[in-house]
C-alpha cells in the first residue's frame, strides 16, 4: 500500500476525552452527520457488540468508546481509508475496544455471527450512482458519498442479516430520501422507532438530513418523531445542542 | 333528523374574516388539526375544484374560502354533522361556494369526475378501530376518531380514484403511523412531497400529528421536510405562527 506523499493531518476528534483522528484533507474530513450519529443511537448497558458499517477514517467506533464500554467493530472497503482508521485507533490507544476490518460489507453476514451483534450504526453513502457521479470527485469521495459499491437497500440488507433479534439498527442519510429509507427498514424487517430530522439552521426551510433508529423483529408502531436537530444558529455558530455533543463527557 | 334538544353552540371560526361555525359540545369542537391542515394544503390560482372527505362541521370548507375562490365540496357520512356543516355554510352565506354532501366517502369516485378536482384534503379517524374503541365516547365521536367506517388506506384509495393527475392531496394524521401513511401515499401513487410535523409545544420531546401533502401520478423523489410547527410555548400560549394562522388575512 502506498502511504508516501500524502498529506495527513491529525485533528482533535471533537468530544471532552482529547480524542484524536488522522484524517486526509484529499479524501474527506470531519463528518458531522458521523458525529451526530453516534451521539443518536440507543445504546444501554447490555449493549457488547457494535458494528459500523463502513467507518471511513473511524470516526464514529472512536467516538464511541465515550459512551460504552461494548467492542466495536468498523468496517471499511477501501484499503487505504481502513488504514487511516487503524492508526487512529491506535494514536488513541482503543486497540482493545476497537477493531477495523478493511472488508466489503457485504461480507459482514457471513463473517460474524448474528446472535452476537446487539448495535449495528451506518452513514452509507447518499446519493444514488450516476455515470455523472465520478466527474469533479475523486474516486475515494465518489465510493463514500455514492451507491457505488452499496446501495440503501443492500445496507439493510446486511443490518438485518448481521443483527439479533431485537438488536438495534441507527442511519443518517438524506431527508429527502425518507421514503425509500422506510420501505428499506420494513423490507428487511427493521422496524423504524426513532427518527430525527435534522436542520442546517434554525431558519432552515427543510431538513436536510435524517437520522431513523430501528429494532429488528419486532411488532410495528410506536414509532417516535424526536424534536429537531439544528445545527447552526442563524448568525453561523453552532447551536448549544451541537456543542454539547462535540464536549461529549464520557457516561452521559 | 332529530335536531330538538341538542345544544349547539356558535363560534367564531378562528380567521380574520370573522367566519362563525356552528359546533355540538356534545359532538365535538373547534379542531386545531383541522385549521393547521387548512393552512397547510398547497393552493393556487388555478385550483378549482376541491373536495374535503370527512368535512365534520366544515371546518376546512369554511377556512379554504379564505384562501381560494375554488369550489369546495365537503364530505359526510353522519348526517347531524353535515346537517351542521349545511347550516354553518349557509349562516356565512358561503352557499354559492360550498357544498356540503352526505355521503359516504367511498361514493365520492363514482360520483365526481375525477379530471375536474385538483385538491382533496382530509382530517380523518386517526385511531385503529378495536371493540374498546366505543367505550367513554359516542358514537359521533368514535366514528369520527377510530377506523369504523373507513382505513387509513381507503382513505388513499378514494383521494388517487378522485384526484386528477398532478393533483393535490393533503392529510393530517398522527406522527406515530408515518410509515403507514407514508406506504399507504406510495401504494396508491400519490407520492408525498411536502411534511411537516407538528409538536404540542416548543420543547416536546415527540411530535404528536404530521401534515403530508403528495401529488397524484407523479415522479418518486423530491420530498421536503418543513419545519416543525410547535403549537404552544412552554408557558401554554399559542406561538406566534398558530396566532398567524388564526387571524388569516385572505388572500395571504
Amino acid at each position: 500500500m502506498e502511504r508516501k506523499n500524502k498529506v495527513e493531518v491529525i485533528n482533535d476528534l471533537l468530544g471532552y476525552e482529547g480524542l484524536k483522528i488522522i484524517q486526509r484533507p484529499d479524501i474527506f474530513n470531519f463528518s458531522l452527520d458521523s458525529t451526530i450519529l453516534a451521539d443518536f443511537v440507543t445504546i444501554n448497558s447490555s449493549t457488547k457488540q457494535i458494528i459500523d458499517l463502513g467507518c471511513g477514517n473511524g470516526y464514529i467506533p472512536i467516538f464511541l468508546t465515550l459512551r460504552t464500554k461494548a467492542h466495536i467493530t468498523g468496517i471499511e472497503i477501501q484499503e487505504e481509508i481502513a488504514d487511516l482508521a487503524i492508526r487512529s485507533v491506535k494514536l488513541n490507544n482503543l486497540e482493545e475496544q476497537i477493531t477495523i476490518k478493511n472488508m466489503d460489507m457485504k461480507e459482514v453476514p457471513s463473517n460474524y455471527a448474528k446472535e452476537k451483534i446487539d448495535v449495528i450504526t451506518c452513514n452509507p453513502p447518499y446519493f444514488p450512482y450516476t455515470p455523472e457521479s465520478l466527474i469533479n470527485e475523486s474516486t475515494y469521495q465518489t465510493i463514500a458519498r455514492h451507491e457505488v459499491k452499496i446501495t440503501l437497500d443492500e445496507v439493510l440488507k446486511i443490518a438485518n442479516s448481521t443483527l439479533k433479534d431485537g438488536g438495534i439498527f441507527a442511519m443518517v442519510h438524506r431527508s429527502e430520501r425518507l421514503i425509500d429509507i422506510l420501505e428499506s427498514f420494513r423490507r428487511h424487517t427493521i422496524e423504524p422507532k426513532r427518527i430525527r430530522f435534522v436542520y442546517p439552521k434554525t431558519n432552515s426551510t427543510v431538513s436536510l438530513a435524517v437520522m431513523v433508529e430501528g429494532i429488528k423483529s419486532t411488532k410495528k408502531g410506536g414509532l417516535k418523531i424526536l424534536p429537531p436537530l439544528y445545527v447552526n444558529n442563524t448568525d453561523g455558530s453552532y447551536t448549544e445542542e451541537i456543542l454539547k455533543i462535540f464536549n461529549y463527557k464520557k457516561g452521559e
